[in-house]
């Protein structure tokens, strides 16, 4: 079988994309490279996505895939033994609550923020600035009502709240799509730092997902 | 059973969950409100979403779900005989990519385009237009390409060009969640005249979505 083809780069949003894979045994090709990259490598991931995205994952059968908390979700369906997703129905929906409230609250902000000049048509340094600022407010907004909506808890115990997939009572308590998603878009943008002033124990919990054994080596390879 | 409860307004987003739980056959209760709103139904809403977010649905055993293309999927899992989402899994990783597609790049713009002033650290009129100009100009261009992405036929054969959510070869053609979403979110911010210019036969494909037997009594009553 042709395994899947994942397009990343180092410290971007493949990593969570490669952690999933690997949690479902999957055999993949990784293909290194970023819009902000040149060389042939971007020239075939443009060809499959115009938009250049990392993650891109194209699937054993050809199709192509991009927009992680989409790659999360699919993967997550397709091997239920890996965990990536709750196996019951409202545990699983509020998973992909989750992971669409990440894509559309906070992976978008942080768009905005990396690229101020396309939100505005101003040309003017200090009217983008404006922009990267608010963004990063916004940004920052949006992970403190993640934290309160999907980690109620955590707050009074840091240490021993559950992971956020939330895989239900009796299932070992492990990290799964949600958490993965969270710990990535987490390290971008000022959002930790902020995090720390502002939501100590989300902070504490975001850690203890990153150095979970299932996740350390992945981010030991991203963050080094 | 408790049906469903689902927190909406005319004209809003929730018009397409609306329709996918006429589609699955489920009874659901409609309250009708919005951020812009006041009154009784508005605290209700702010008390179990503190985004205050419409389509906001209450699942029959309480579970609190936003984000519309995330309960798009998940009604979509729960009752395959509705025709939401492709049963094939190939079929059905295109259109998660297209759901959290419209979520990330289009309805995020959307809410820029509408609440400049909250992605500008500039209180300025004149920078906050500016802000809303290039949000218009980023939609409209995620629209072109995902009209390019996901009907990359349909400005040859805008008539008979397949529905969106593509339930796979065999099936019988027809509207699913991904037809539902855009349908709903390119009816903002300046789309679907910018769409009638550029890419007149995707114009016409969501024109036949709305038109759909399925699609138009709901669309119907939200944009009478």
């Amino acid at each position: 079988m042709t395994p899947y083809t994942l397009y990343g780069f180092k410290g971007s949003g493949s990593a969570a994309v490669e952690a999933a894979l690997e949690w479902a045994e999957q055999p993949y090709r990784m293909v290194r490279t970023a819009s902000w990259a040149r060389g042939s490598a971007l020239n075939k991931l443009a060809a499959i996505n115009p938009l250049k995205q990392i993650p891109t994952l194209v699937l054993p059968d050809g199709t192509v895939m991009s927009e992680s908390a989409a790659i999360l979700i699919h993967l997550g369906l397709l091997h239920p033994q890996a965990g990536l997703l709750p196996a019951q129905a409202a545990a699983r929906a509020r998973c992909l609550r989750a992971l669409v409230y990440v894509a559309a609250n906070c992976y978008s902000a942080v768009s905005v923020s990396d690229f101020p000049q396309r939100w505005t048509a101003s040309t003017d340094d200090a009217a983008q600035q404006d922009v990267r600022h608010a963004a990063r407010a916004q940004l920052h907004h949006h992970w403190s009502v993640f934290a309160d909506l999907f980690a109620p808890h955590v707050e009074q115990a840091p240490d021993t709240a559950p992971f956020l997939t939330g895989l239900g009572a009796g299932a070992a308590d492990q990290p799964g799509a949600v958490d993965l998603l969270a710990a990535v878009v987490s390290k971008w943008s000022g959002t930790r730092a902020y995090l720390k002033a502002q939501r100590p124990g989300f902070l504490a919990l975001l850690q203890r997902i990153e150095q979970h054994p299932r996740v350390e080596p992945v981010f030991a390879r991203h963050w080094p």
